[in-house]
């Protein structure tokens, strides 16, 4: 058994501890927000915390690292407040690894990466066209972190596409059917196995198994 | 493929909408909250939105619904400041769901789902023996989300508890080592397998598979 206390925590050499740190909280989202600047520059970038605030309004929200170098994804929502989140595969998540290179701003990720823009329905923002998860949003509001300058970015789920064969008939999304990967820290992937969905949980009864969400 | 704007969202209906909204943004993690009340009462419930703040200091979050009802665990860590993140695994995924149920405050979801409480080196918040991944956790901060009420809770992460041989050289904890779940939606839980670790992405070159963390 591995024990760390708060002293053994700051002592650790910065990487490892990024290491830890970011891998031991969970499994994460994983996913790429697609922008356009003023100019009219494309920008992807893959973000492993995007994350689900609230269903009535749809609203998700994703933790942007401090402002103290160029964020292009953050100055374009700030500019042109809409943007794409689309979900990384398994078939595709080394190009969207990619996209975290620290490329000049006049240079799109897109290109760079091999990765497929795509405009839907007059949308200003490009989406992925290798994602089967798509999402056009909203910037709505933005809230600093005060211990660490983090920004929490508050966005409106406007659009959403999606294949059929997915869905359980009561709206659940199957991202296993989708090849969705999760995050893992800062550099790792993994491709989740459905367990199970369970019932409503109630004092006095044991959940039991979901059927095709019906 | 589904399409569904603004308004085809918002005329769901609203458990639809909320298996839907929830499950899309992507996985999730999911651990067990444990908690102490002021009248010494324990409390243990299921979340799937603890995310990773930041590294240095080593900061958590978590996403909780609004307080217009009773919210046993952040009462509990408002008064007594400690809590503890456990891991849920795929052994133990049907008794987490279970602390979802609204129990009365006098009753602890450890007594109720015989998940079983465990107390490591006088932190004042109970520990889940089961859990692969343990950490002792500060409250530090919380930020009100306007546009729905939602709080945003910021923790300091003050204890780690993890077994031996589910760490990289370099820091990164292999979840699927500790056989860590993930959450989907509001009900679902999967298990991931591991793909891949990249090296870190720079612009010209392709990222490659990292061996062992060395």
């Amino acid at each position: 058994m591995n024990q760390l206390f708060t002293e053994d925590i700051a002592e650790l050499p910065s990487r490892f501890r990024a290491n830890l740190i970011n891998s031991i909280t969970g499994y994460k989202s994983c996913n790429l927000i697609g922008s356009t600047s003023e100019e009219g520059l494309t920008n992807l970038a893959i973000f492993s915390s995007v994350i689900h605030i609230g269903s009535s309004p749809p609203l998700l929200g994703f933790i942007l690292r401090p402002l103290t170098v160029r964020r292009d994804t953050f100055a374009n929502i700030k500019a042109l407040k809409f943007f794409t989140v689309n979900q990384v595969s398994g078939e595709m998540y080394q190009k969207a690894h990619q996209t975290s290179a620290k490329y000049e701003m006049e240079v799109s990720e897109f290109h760079e990466t091999g990765i497929t823009m795509e405009y839907l329905d007059d949308f200003i923002a490009p989406y992925v066209a290798e994602s089967t998860i798509k999402m056009g949003c909203r910037y709505v509001n933005h809230y600093t972190l005060e211990e660490n300058d983090c920004l929490l970015v508050v966005a409106a789920i406007e659009r959403l596409y999606f294949p059929d064969g997915i869905q359980d008939p009561d709206g659940f999304i199957r991202l296993d059917k989708a090849d969705t990967v999760t995050a893992m820290g800062m550099d790792g992937y993994a491709l989740p196995a459905f367990l199970d969905r369970l019932t409503y949980a109630r004092p006095g009864s044991e959940p039991r198994t979901i059927i095709h969400g019906a």
